[in-house]
């Protein structure tokens, strides 16, 4: 943590946006770095991404971090702020339910990686999938998940089966100790209160794609 | 177009965020309607969603639709009218460049078909893929792409190649007269104004798994 870092920030400050936005400022911030840079204006994060300067300073706030006028944010304290407040200096750990082409493209996704984001295992059905390692991680028989998770907590679901299964398998690791879900199927779950559903879904995408006009 | 849907919606007027949660509503409002209901409220929509119900009904607003108080709205008339405002009442073209695990998941997401969301060729530069027929879709040639789609228009091309061979692909398609990207790789890259790119992270779910807390 670095120095000057408060003892506590307010996490539950941020709204979806905000912490939407937040890994979009470590990208800008690390590719900054990464070209040899130490101070970083808000003004720039803004431009770069295509927002309002203040909206970036709001959101800069939220992890404590105090810019100097006309000069900006000292680069690596910001980094640090920003991996700070998303958790991301700690290892989060990950099971992978669903082995498909979905699944192996997240497993093969190096930027979760590098932010902590740890599979641990991942498992599937398919006698063919079963026993492979991809990207480093194995693949077991579903049968066998929550036994493991027992023995292997996990923080956090990823759920990459077809959709029909998917409350089936997501209930499985509930009662295995799970309570935070990652869903790339079109289906909406429930599970019993105490428990973080966080669904992707490619219409969000398709929506802002559709309606909006590039020239605009 | 349903009766007395209004010659014109505006468009512009809907947030990001407004934009994003429509699907939402749409995919309640089908289940809603597959279950036999011909009526829903924004309330209900609200509480399967877990949003506020003022939200629901300022986001619904946008289409042109009017509830009645203590009723509800009129469930197929919302429905045509969320897809007029998507667009997603017409045909939207695409093409796929990269057709490894990402692609071939997309190729595979049946939601998108189903609002007319319509990959005409799918490009790879692996002779091992060029020649597939995948979920009805042709892998071609990338060397083709420019001239394949100067011969068949498409709106938005879907970039889920590698991320240092982003911009290049993406450059050949502006090039032929795309100007809306969807961009599931990590890098952003910019092309000239008068151009949509919106980019899809698994950073931004990652980021709200681990702040958010599953008991708040």
């Amino acid at each position: 943590m670095p120095r000057g870092v408060p003892k506590k920030v307010d996490r539950s400050l941020a709204s979806l946006a905000s912490l939407r936005r937040l890994p979009l400022y470590l990208d800008v911030c690390r590719q900054a770095e990464a070209e040899g840079l130490s101070i970083i204006s808000g003004t720039v994060i803004a431009e770069q991404l295509g927002l309002e300067p203040i909206q970036v300073r709001k959101d800069l706030s939220l992890t404590g971090i105090l810019g100097r006028p006309r000069i900006g944010y000292a680069l690596r304290e910001l980094i640090q702020r920003i991996e700070f407040f998303l958790r991301w200096d700690v290892s989060h750990s990950a099971i992978l339910i669903g082995a498909g082409r979905l699944g192996q493209a997240l497993l093969a996704y190096r930027d979760l990686r590098r932010y902590n984001f740890n599979i641990l295992f991942a498992f599937d059905n398919d006698s063919q999938k079963i026993g492979m390692v991809i990207e480093g991680v194995k693949v077991y028989d579903i049968a066998l998940m929550q036994e493991m998770l027992q023995k292997n907590p996990a923080e956090i679901a990823i759920i990459t089966t077809p959709d029909y299964v998917a409350l089936d398998v997501a209930s499985v690791a509930y009662n295995a100790g799970v309570r935070k879900f990652w869903n790339f199927t079109p289906r909406r779950f429930r599970l019993p209160p105490g428990v973080l559903i966080y669904t992707e879904s490619m219409l969000t995408g398709f929506s802002v794609l559709s309606v909006r006009d590039p020239t605009a």
